[in-house]
């Protein structure tokens, strides 16, 4: 895995929007449409269901050379042989979790300000969260929403890939990226949909063609 | 810290049972009283929250000698300097983590069958958990207890420290060692009780007693 993904269409899961659907399959069809990366978030798994799950994922992602990051639990991330891990403020914090994964692995680091962006990168995240950048119904335990003049502000600041979650749909994403995300989050958007496949293909259209327009 | 600590009794925290006293007041008390290994034990904590948890009983305990096992996370085990991880049958396999902390690092392994202890000491786990030896109300998602024969028996099949775990409590702790095992590990014995260095130093009195006897 290279140190520098492409984080431009990021899917982070949640088995709870899935209606039933197998994360596996939504994953698959997401990836045909154009997702990027994935982020395994399983709050409510036990811990060996959820390395089991991340191992599954990353045989799947691994030959499309997709990376697979998982959400709080470096030392799943680390078993099951994933990608990454994304913490948030309230999981362990990024010195630590370089200090035992190594320089050789990827940490995303969930941020709301600029000084919070500041320290992560300080601390050494390869990447970083900007959450949520709109008001969201997936999250309630989130700050208040960072927005386009808040993440302009972070973009300013430091200089890692930024990539923003938390109400991103096909309509708001061009102007995410327009601010500078160097990719966008999304859960809802792609795991509770009917075509999941169709919504990163129309998502990853949005980005593209923003870019194009930075 | 040494490969081999003394498990003779060794305490499991829960936060809802301490009624509102402090965790780390009521282990210093239980130490004093005799307790010689200790494992924070958090289900519903914030990875942040355990992990800072843990790094404060860590100093509180190295200077003392008594060996901190964190229950689950290995990741916040390593984060914090805790001598080891007491993983559930629902946890990481034993293989990963120890592949993960390298050899110089306690795993210890929750069994209630002897096949399933056979497979912990294949796996290269330092001790097992004996789970649950008796019935007991501060769990509800165990296996049926193994009870003192199924203890004899798991002593004839392993030759690594085994420590029992459910429902001990002074009157039967004693029939617990003479049954082969290297320690008891108690929750609400010394957590829900008043007098938590009292109730350690009886605890203490009966296994050291018991052991006269094996």
């Amino acid at each position: 895995m290279s140190r520098s993904p492409d984080y431009s269409l990021y899917l982070v899961t949640d088995d709870a929007l899935a209606g039933g659907r197998s994360i596996e399959w939504i994953v698959a069809e997401a990836v045909a449409g154009g997702v990027t990366c994935v982020q395994l978030r399983e709050k409510h798994a036990e811990s060996r269901a959820y390395y089991e799950r991340a191992r599954a994922l990353r045989e799947r992602l691994r030959p499309l050379g997709i990376p697979l990051i998982i959400n709080d639990r470096l030392d799943i991330a680390l078993a099951a042989g994933a990608d990454g891990v994304h913490l948030g403020q309230g999981d362990l914090p990024c010195v630590e979790a370089r200090h035992i994964a190594g320089p050789n692995f990827l940490i995303g680091i969930s941020v709301s300000t600029t000084a919070e962006a500041q320290a992560a990168a300080r601390d050494g995240a390869d990447y970083l969260g900007i959450s949520p950048i709109f008001d969201t119904p997936t999250k309630t335990d989130t700050p208040p929403a960072t927005g386009i003049d808040g993440l302009r502000a972070i973009r300013a600041a430091v200089s890692l890939p930024l990539v923003a979650i938390g109400g991103i749909k096909a309509e708001n994403a061009a102007a995410v990226v327009r601010a500078g995300a160097d990719g966008i989050a999304v859960v809802s958007a792609i795991m509770a949909v009917a075509d999941p496949r169709a919504a990163a293909r129309a998502l990853a259209d949005v980005v593209a063609r923003a870019r194009q327009q930075v």
